[in-house]
């Protein structure tokens, strides 16, 4: 290996602190060192146990943020893994180590982004700004929701975010996602009268009772997606019934499921859909409903089109806008009326073991945000 | 309280020995005092820790058995009995006690029928005998089944057998079952692919894959049944599936299920119209059956008609054959070739606290085995 890349030496530092969520392990402190003195201001907001940052170049708007976390998922099986977690290496041009991907070599590429472009356009248009917390992976309460709570508190409105989440599937850039699905969870309890199976007059089933209405649960076509959304999932993650003997009917059944949906419904519609079907299967239940993210999209427009055009200058690739996948923090910052993206390396190996990613993304990453910046930021994109 | 009946007597006898399954605690021995110096002949057979008795009167054919145990189930909460569930009591006329229907008063009849038939026709045709068990409530492994091996093995064969369990309803006779429902269980393991909500494409559900299969395995009409046995019936006593995380697809489901069945199908063809249809629904499982019991029945013939007409005499009730209801030790004998009906007393309180039988009944009861055993085994009618 020869000299490593200012990107890639910091992404190493970073992977060095074994910064398993909520921990931050001073990867912040890190941040803090770098960015400081080229004027950001600094601001550490910790809320609970998590330690979160807000740094800031400028005082007016437009204000651009990039949005991360310093935390990382735990290691797995350590016998699995071909080097140390925590002690990152490089083989065959691939950077290993947790938070290589998910998503460390997006700080790294944050800070040297930043670094030159505030060299270069020391008196840029509106404001830089950092969204750094160590809660992503873990119950993300006290983490990115907390900041942009006490953000709005104070009427500081974020205008354009990128997130640095690793949205790239096969190489850099060739899937931004400009949105993600809402996600909306049941607990649904199915009443029956327990007995003996002998005796089934006198029992009442609840499982029986359960399938027809969940066999159309499982099989209904909710919505057919948008031009931006894939179709709205429904799945069973979970179900109980039975005292284990095989010769008693139940008493009652338990049933969790999921809705991952797009924004051709909305979590009043599913709902209301669900219980009246389980009305009309005369279904005698309880149930509890939970709300874990509203679905947003960012349309084309200045912030889509500043990363597309970005990705095409330094790479040469045509970007896939994209809704799917799991949640992220940018479901805490789209509420607020902010353009929300994300951009981030290849993930394939996130949450695995032998975490990586190609050791030249990390440096091309960097190109791309500072491509992003002077875009929005500066007069002479 | 005036004088107590014999039977009666020894029912409150046979009460206060607390024999919990598989404890005898003495019953059998009572019995033997009582029957031994009216020339039974006796055999005591203890396999494991379960002790059973083989009585019999007369070395010649036709050979007529009772049969029945005389253990019990637990008492369930004592707070809730009124009474000592050892201690047996009358009130209002009735005697309440763990056991009084099921079937310690059946035991005592036994006993009294046999005193007094034995005393009006000590030559009477063929041989009388009594099988009784202490393990019908518990595992029926070390039992009447092997008590039936037994007399296999040495070529004893048993032609009428009356089991003595609570077949009343609402008075004493009304219902004699005449045969048994099969009993087959099984478990199910559906095999899925276990992965995250988000990326349902990546997963396979295998409570998706069941439900179809499921409900339509409950919504199926196996048999009408006949005019002995009602239709087979289907049910599903357990599933389980799901890690508890409500954002995990599970990777397997587990369900267990159980027939009632009639004679108008058989376990084998219900187990190949289960398997055909997890073909058709093409659900990647593996299953296990198990054959509880098989089903019986006595159809019209000596015994079933002498009992009939021997609770008519007695009692003036026109009697149901009915083959309703748990299984019962008459699934070991039947498969002799034996006729085997079962009669006893009411049985809305079996198993349960506060367990009861209308004191007078046993009387009846006694009266009619009595009754039955000079039809069939005596030329004067």
């Amino acid at each position: 290996m020869s000299e490593l890349s200012p990107t890639l030496q910091f992404a190493m530092d970073l992977i060095r602190r074994p910064s398993v969520t909520p921990d931050d392990a001073d990867c912040q402190q890190m941040m803090i060192s770098r960015l400081q003195p080229l004027g950001f201001e600094v601001e550490q907001m910790r809320f609970g146990e998590v330690d979160n940052l807000w740094l800031r170049r400028g005082s007016e708007g437009p204000l651009f943020a990039f949005a991360g976390h310093t935390d990382v998922v735990p290691t797995g099986s350590l016998e699995q893994w071909h080097s140390n977690p925590f002690q990152p290496e490089i083989h065959d041009g691939m950077l290993f180590g947790r938070g290589a991907a998910d998503m460390k070599g997006s700080l790294a590429a944050f800070v040297t982004a930043c670094e030159r472009f505030v060299q270069r356009h020391p008196d840029h248009k509106g404001s830089i700004a950092l969204l750094i917390t160590a809660d992503e992976e873990g119950p993300a309460i006290n983490g990115t929701r907390k900041v942009v709570e006490a953000l709005q508190q104070r009427g500081e409105t974020i205008d354009w975010c990128l997130v640095g989440e690793p949205s790239s599937t096969a190489s850099l850039g060739d899937v931004v996602k400009n949105g993600r699905r809402g996600s909306l969870g049941a607990d649904l309890w199915i009443k029956g009268i327990q007995g003996h199976v002998a005796y089934p007059h006198l029992a009442q089933n609840p499982i029986h009772q359960a399938l027809p209405f969940l066999a159309e649960l499982a099989a209904t076509e909710w919505d057919q997606g948008n031009a931006f959304f894939p179709p709205t999932s429904f799945q069973i993650s979970n179900i109980q019934s039975g005292t284990g003997a095989t010769n008693v009917i139940p008493g009652e059944a338990h049933v969790m499921f999921n809705f991952r949906f797009s924004t051709e419904t909305s979590a009043p519609e599913l709902q209301a859909r669900v219980e009246a079907m389980l009305e009309r299967h005369g279904v005698d239940h309880e149930i509890e409903w939970r709300l874990f993210g509203e679905p947003f999209l960012t349309s084309r427009g200045e912030l889509v089109d500043a990363t597309v055009a970005a990705i095409r200058d330094v790479t040469g690739t045509d970007t896939e806008l994209s809704t799917s996948g799991g949640t992220s923090d940018g479901r805490f910052i789209a509420p607020t009326g902010a353009q929300v993206v994300e951009l981030g390396p290849c993930n394939a190996t996130i949450h695995k073991v032998n975490e990586c990613v190609k050791a030249s993304d990390l440096d091309l990453l960097s190109q791309v945000y500072q491509n992003i910046l002077q875009r929005l930021l500066t007069d002479t994109p």
